[in-house]
């Protein structure tokens, strides 16, 4: 037994059967950050300021690849989610930004991949839009914060 | 002049204009890791050792994302890829996976989103096929190695 | 409170979680209209009688788009269709073609945006079609008829 | 000889073939209007005043299907496009939405379902966003304004 | 009548309305052959003793493809798979390579076509990575097997 | 040497790089057959009679997967094509449908993956509008014909 669900015994790759699970009320928050020069955070700010388009592209695209995240993810089954979102803040401490995605659904399976794939696709968009300003850019920490519902139940990531 | 290159003196985000560029040869090199238990890169090295379908998926998995980086990140060109691909290397002392990928294309604009997708999706694929394993996986340090190609020259991050 | 189901408190947007809605019938109609030269008319006509397949091209890429709108509109449910078909009518008082639009599902939300897109993408396609005989081609009076199911209750567009 | 350029001499559908043509800079307006209540224009003026995420967010939209316009339109070829955006002007005389969508690629066939889908999605996304204040909403006008580039020349639409 | 179950009275496009069907387990099995020579299929060998590579990305891109049937077979509905996956099995007889696809769900109608997709796109891929080695190729037999569940009860293949 | 294009001395996948290759004209055509039942092909025939829409519905759903081939089939490029589509002849010798299809495009590497997979989605989805009259149907013969353009020259598929 290898411990990898998605690979049977020969190694090769399967789809996880979910037929036999029933349907449950699923959550997943996940986390990531970029970091960036001060100089980019104060753009990104001062344009947050007056129309705030960076994050809500972010924001945009976050939720846009969550929904696709079967596409992408070539073993993830397709969840029609009941809703998904992205928080973006903005922290000098880094600097850059803090992404924080929140998935659910009422599926067979869970919807962590999706609260990840949003967080990944809205750092990478930011990215994208302030890399006219420099590129050491850095995406760092993606993780999935918390989830539950499914039979394994809930699930916390311990404290630092 | 907000010096972000994706939103107009309004704020408002807008696509830039690459139709007075010339077509040349671009190139981008990103990458990122996956940080594990032992045990889980364990499992996937042992499945390497067989068949490697744990690292074949996830190198499928970030060649097609980076051909539809454009479907995913708002406002990047659609840009016929001439080539991409991520190398994957297990690495005991993270314990995890690093990943490297390299797009290129001769194009009006850079392919450094490309890398970075293509990158990025790498390492959520093997999230997921790991993930029965344990959750505290993290990816870090996504980020753009060197680039070259287009008016704006070569580029290349400073050693740490 | 704005009254924009998309925005929270502060404006940015969010998708509506529909976790707690159950699951009921939906039924959305929609309907819009081009009107183009008479002579377009003719050969749509002359086609018709014939082949057909400019309307058979504009109704199966309406029923194709429908399956795909939470991929255009960003904050839309991903909603498994029960069903959804395009009627197109040519009519010489326009002249032109009226579309109507019927989408169903068995859903936690409406699916009246399946129908706007299905009858707006169809129009698009017989647009694209003819556009060799005249670019003054107009798309209007894109808009709901009625809906029904969902907690909501249902609605029927007043008459003119 | 039907008149239409998407179909061949039996009526059945074809994709014009753009091989023998030279590729030269070419660009398409086109337009839109959304209708709605006093209500719900002011509503999304009061969020555009702080944030104007649904302004945003239908730019977005329409930006990125306009990107996927080959995947909407049957017999649309894939052209990598080297700029779209659109404008949104809030018009209290309507009251409602003005779209005005521009699209330009460096290609072998004109762009001007490209600026027609750019439009479209953005009004049908400013539907989506502001449904729950009402349903009278009506898309209209949906037009090409003008177009340049190609052997066939430019064009623009008549004044009314 | 006509019996075709996608066309209407008038022979005009339809998606099948499912909405009156209750969800039960539904399965497919597919199966097909692509026949090549035996110095390709050698070379397939050859690589599946060390990464198998070649098989694993056609069994990704069966497994991904079917998850996308809705939107490349215009009338199928949208399913959500409970699982999908491809065997992929080395012939000497043929020589070449036999594909057998199973895919399952829960839901209002069937996932034949599913399977179908599966098996196809695996072996078009499995044509794509050989091809330099002689284009000679055939794909073949691709039928379906058996399938389960409806109300239309079960189905298998008569034997040859 | 592996003689497989897409895998490297590790046998690993990889994308071939087509960035040094030079922009050539290329065309390929391909062919495939499904086989059904005699009152099938008499009910496709007899639709066709008035309005042909099972046949439209394959000729633009091969199209448009054409247009997509690069995201169904791992290593392909995305490939802007010049013209695609497919011919559907029905044949009571088989008795059934025969399937040909023909790609071009000015291009970096050759267009055989977009006219096979435009053959392989049309005959699934004419097996997909007419399987309520019968599941035996079977795709065979699914080959490239012919192919010209790029540095390997030309090729055409010896005579049986």
């Amino acid at each position: 037994m290898s411990g990898l669900s998605h690979t049977d015994e020969h190694g090769r790759v399967k789809m996880v059967d979910v037929g036999a699970k029933s349907e449950t009320a699923r959550t997943a928050v996940a986390a990531g950050e970029i970091r960036m020069s001060r100089a980019t955070l104060d753009a990104i700010r001062a344009g947050a300021n007056e129309k705030g388009e960076v994050l809500a592209t972010a924001r945009i695209a976050g939720i846009n690849a969550a929904k696709r995240t079967s596409e992408l993810i070539p073993l993830c089954h397709n969840i029609p989610l009941s809703s998904v979102g992205v928080e973006l803040e903005l922290d000098d401490s880094l600097p850059g930004v803090r992404a924080t995605s929140t998935a659910s659904a009422t599926a067979r399976t869970g919807v962590e991949m999706e609260a990840l794939v949003c967080v990944t696709v809205a750092l990478l968009t930011i990215y994208d839009m302030t890399k006219a300003m420099g590129k050491e850019m850095v995406i760092s920490d993606v993780r999935l914060l918390r989830k539950s519902g499914g039979k394994s139940g809930d699930w916390e990531r311990a404290a630092d």
